[in-house]
């Protein structure tokens, strides 16, 4: 294989403090695929300062201001390709759509947009800039993921017939927000976060799994999304019966008062045949279990996968990747997609799951306060 | 402890082919505390005497009919005390009813009757009678379920917020009812196994355990119930969402179309400070998993467990029983009730229990198939 | 099939307090075919005529005397034909050759006898009497052991290279047989355990289901014998390399100051394509993991497995079953092997396994204390 | 906490095609605070100019020879301060000697050095140089390890009394060294690899983490050291008693042909009160069990840990870290060492770890050879 210089790649966002910005910077410079060469990390100068100096970043392209950045990077010849966005859902519309504007590819945090009225703008957007446009839904970048849809896909489940996915975490069991936790606080604002809290943090990681593993979308939902917490503002526990197209049945249980559990989204896709499931708890493995057969789990990294599992893996079988390293694979099918000249980011997730997820929030909240039961995800612009 | 005479049973069902009979009578007869003395096994003459032979029961007490059985029982000074009624759904209601004219106590395999009206008769008959009725939902057997129970009510979760339980089968994922197989062909003929399915195979012990292990009782529920294998005439999937009492939410998943699994059903029950949670497939075991702390698995037979958990143990920890086990335990504490004079069979569950596992069954099925959404469990007669 | 009259059984110890004698009597009992009619079950008065009573035997068959038992019950035309030793360990020679010598078929707990001067002595005897002697050697009767070494059999792992095998205790890890506790009492004194402690209690189980297993025998060993905690007589911690049969190596490791530990015991067997491995803790499962190939997990009453694996199974895939079930599966052995006139046991282990047994204990308890490191097995009359 | 200029590094090896290199690159690179600045990657002209591509790293400070870069870098104020050392066992000594001679730091694979007379020499060398040098052995910068260490150290489970290490890999079941496998090749090259082939690639390992994690160090050892594959020169399978300091027993097994292993260490250290157990296939989570106590699983990440358990993590708990940042934890490591002026890299293994691994490799295979049984660790220079 012929070596690739590194992409050159900005970020707005991720100062010290933050959970996900580092995450994406460690991420994309895993492979020595893309460098990190300019940033506007913080509002705050010192933080600003602190995060350019700490990556190696020079000084003169660490700036105060992300739409100076932009403006300055798409006039270097040397400039960044490419713009991580890693801020409050809030701004992902304005930076993204900038970003666009300015002739760069984008490779985004989700959501995509704060509602779905801004992801169909950015949706067109998109579609008209010719650059290429990613949404970091991490769990598509598992590799045991990307085999068990592989597994559906070849249809060794034969049709598929129920899907359960389940998304628990426990760590706003207390009111937390109210103590200053800054993570939890955002998240908890609807002028940073949108209508969705727990629906819009995790729910849509569940939601996007479940139709990238299966490959069929959902449909219509009955939902039951609720604050259980005393006081909170949004919501922090959605459990949803779901249709599929072709009346595939699922279930969608995505929480955050899920007290003693820590991050953990695991998958079921039951076909005719047997059943594909794969826990965050175990990422390097896979379970199938077929009708009338021993169980098999399946092993990261193993000879014996389908392409795209063995496409995305640094080290040999028994030798653990985990969170970071799957958020490496998007990056690297990003670098993929951008040196072949794709504005397709495939597998990478796209501007269309961006607008599905909004769909998926924005209805699923509505009906549940309404008391509507079933709704449809039809008639959304989608 | 002083050594008690074993009480003596009589079986009605059970014959030479039959699942769940043997297990009854091996149940029963675990602890020396109950022997099986007679029974109506089958009404093949030759399978009948040849299941009185093969567990040792004397030719005369080998009755080819259970009505002539209860009568002549209840008649002999050395005869039946207890009934184990372990027929197929559709005689449940008429054989446990004339065991209690009969003045015998009643031992059900579930469900209670086969439909609600008749067990609400039942209901009424049992109260009436001065004798004991217990019903196997065999899941409360367990020793770690019942630990599971200890720990909610103690309150070391704090109040209870949400609970999930599943149980998936796969052995009606193709439809052998056609091809002849005897155990799905009754479940699949309402005539034989009432308006249920699935529901009211599987579902109910869900339904059971979920309610036994939280103290939490129903009061609503959205379902979606289905019979996904094509031309199957009763349901073979169940998914719902519920509401207990106090506003806690619930997820209830049943199904025998979920290909590749055996008998997996999983409670998991979260609280405001952490969650409790077991699985059929490891039955010896129970996850605590409380905020901030490590994850625990608490293990059967040990001595920091709760007295009801260590009650129904006859081999040190680390030497695993199993469902037969359970269903003993079930017996003994029937036993217990018997000897001790009372009416109640607690912890067994009873005719109580048994009727809102109809009405879940009758509620659960009407509202999906009317697309009700949201119904209420009350008004039922409970 | 045709029903068969149960067999009938006495048994000598398993008086109230004890551990095993209870577990043999549910075990022979569990399936119906045998039926336990008499008893010598503690030399105590008191205790032996309640373990009569609460066991259902009539009073004049629930003798004070184990020698008087075997008289009358081989005299009676209803007598007796199998008796169960449920003794401590050097008593275990006198009862069994007693009952051989009486005419009847014995089913000794482990170990054989109390040393291999009288276990040679027994197996002559044995030989000698047209009856049937079994051992429990316990783990033997789980389901997915025999099927673990039905996989070795066919040659699914080719040639077998290496065994390692473990069985960890924590029970010991405080001197609490000078706290008075009895079970750690009896296992702790030479006179009534031998010349071995752990490795005798549970080494040899370690010891015989390697061999069970894998089909190769030990023939020399290294063995390191300690005795950990402070004060103690006998050992309580074995650690050995084995070399079997071919060259095959192996490891085995048996402890009871393994704190912690339960009843952990568990075996890999690697041939050179592959390994079966099985844990105590997990007894329904067996784990096939073969080259570049994924791993498998085997479910205990499933239809893909041998025929010995399917054969001693009640209920079906899903339903676990456990310790109580693998000694009733011995006890079902046994009785098929005498109902069909046949004096070897198998596949319940026999005297020849005991001898192996004594040997291995004796062998590695002097070479351990005399330094020797590696010794044979051979030359000890086997 | 002040953002500290990226450290430089230089590699040597880790050309295309190679394992262990793009590990270290990855793991160096991580977190920011070593930027990779020169190499000499491979012998091979065209891979040296590609892996140097590949990396970024400027052409004129890619070195088609290793002596050449040292004096280079050395020379330059912007040069290299650091240097990894990767390749193959045979040189190990040469180019670390080199490095310490240029005034450089070096961080190496293991292990240091062919042979225990080299690594005697390297020893003093690195004493004499008041540089910094490390030792890659992976498996203790993984966090879970570390906390494991820290409870034997606190004393929670009290005095230790018996540690069980097991380290087994399946990939040399086929002589595949015959195929032109290259990682089997050097592996079984005495020449390359020294006079431990399984032992010396693995068994240190085992090696290592046990007197990592339990904090007493071997006295002696009894092993069994083979080739069980036919034809194969150096071994490929361990099997040893270990005696540790204070008489604490050990069991340590190490293979390569145990077919159906990925890549499986764990390690079990008992104390007087309970157990701690880690286990590579699930390296997030530690194993806790004490005396008649639950279970405990400890999660990486989580508030309740030790501090050096905690320092070491970049994600939250649940959210899994692996292979590779556990190598970068070693570089990070080395780094802070570095930056603080410190030649002691602790914990990062040094050259004292890197002689005891030697002289444990020499004892062990010589012993076996020779049939001495016990063999002490003394005496030899450590």
């Amino acid at each position: 294989m012929k070596a690739l210089t590194p992409l050159r790649m900005a970020m707005v966002g991720g100062g010290p403090g933050a959970f996900i910005g580092p995450v994406h910077r460690m991420a994309a410079e895993l492979d020595g695929r893309i460098r990190l060469v300019a940033g506007s990390f913080s509002r705050d100068a010192a933080r600003n300062a602190e995060a350019g100096r700490m990556w190696g970043i020079d000084q003169d392209r660490t700036y105060g201001d992300w739409r100076t950045m932009l403006a300055a990077e798409a006039a270097r010849p040397d400039g960044a390709r490419l713009v991580a966005v890693v801020t409050p859902n809030d701004t992902h519309f304005a930076i993204s759509a900038a970003a666009l504007d300015a002739g760069l590819h984008v490779m985004s945090d989700k959501p995509a947009t704060l509602n779905l009225a801004q992801a169909l703008d950015l949706a067109r957007k998109v579609e008209a800039s010719g650059n290429a446009y990613g949404l970091t839904y991490v769990y598509t970048g598992y590799p045991m993921v990307r085999e068990a849809r592989e597994i559906v896909r070849r249809g060794d489940l034969g049709a598929v017939r129920k899907i359960v996915v389940e998304y628990a975490q426990g760590w706003l069991s207390r009111p937390i927000e109210r103590d200053g936790d800054r993570q939890a606080g955002w998240r908890n604002d609807p002028a940073q976060a949108g209508v969705g809290g727990c629906i819009a943090d995790i729910g849509v990681h569940a939601f996007n799994i479940a139709e990238f593993v299966s490959g069929v979308r959902v449909e219509r939902l009955c939902a039951d999304v609720a604050s259980v917490v005393p006081g909170r503002v949004l919501d922090d526990d959605c459990n949803m019966l779901l249709r599929f197209e072709g009346g595939v049945r699922g279930v969608l249980i995505a929480s955050q008062i899920s007290a003693g559990a820590r991050n953990g989204l695991q998958i079921k896709v039951y076909g005719e045949n047997g059943c594909v499931s794969w826990s965050h708890d175990r990422p390097v493995e896979l379970a199938l279990d077929l009708l009338d057969a021993p169980s098999q789990i399946l092993h990261a990294a193993s000879g014996y996968l389908s392409a795209p599992a063995r496409a995305r893996v640094r080290i040999p079988t028994g030798h653990p990747e985990g969170f970071i390293e799957a958020f490496a694979n998007l990056y690297a099918d990003m670098a993929d997609a951008i040196s072949a000249g794709r504005t397709d980011p495939t597998p990478v997730p796209g501007i269309a799951d961006g607008l599905r997820g909004m769909a998926f929030v924005e209805r699923a909240v509505a009906a549940s306060r309404d008391g509507e039961g079933w709704v449809s995800l039809d008639g959304v612009g989608l």
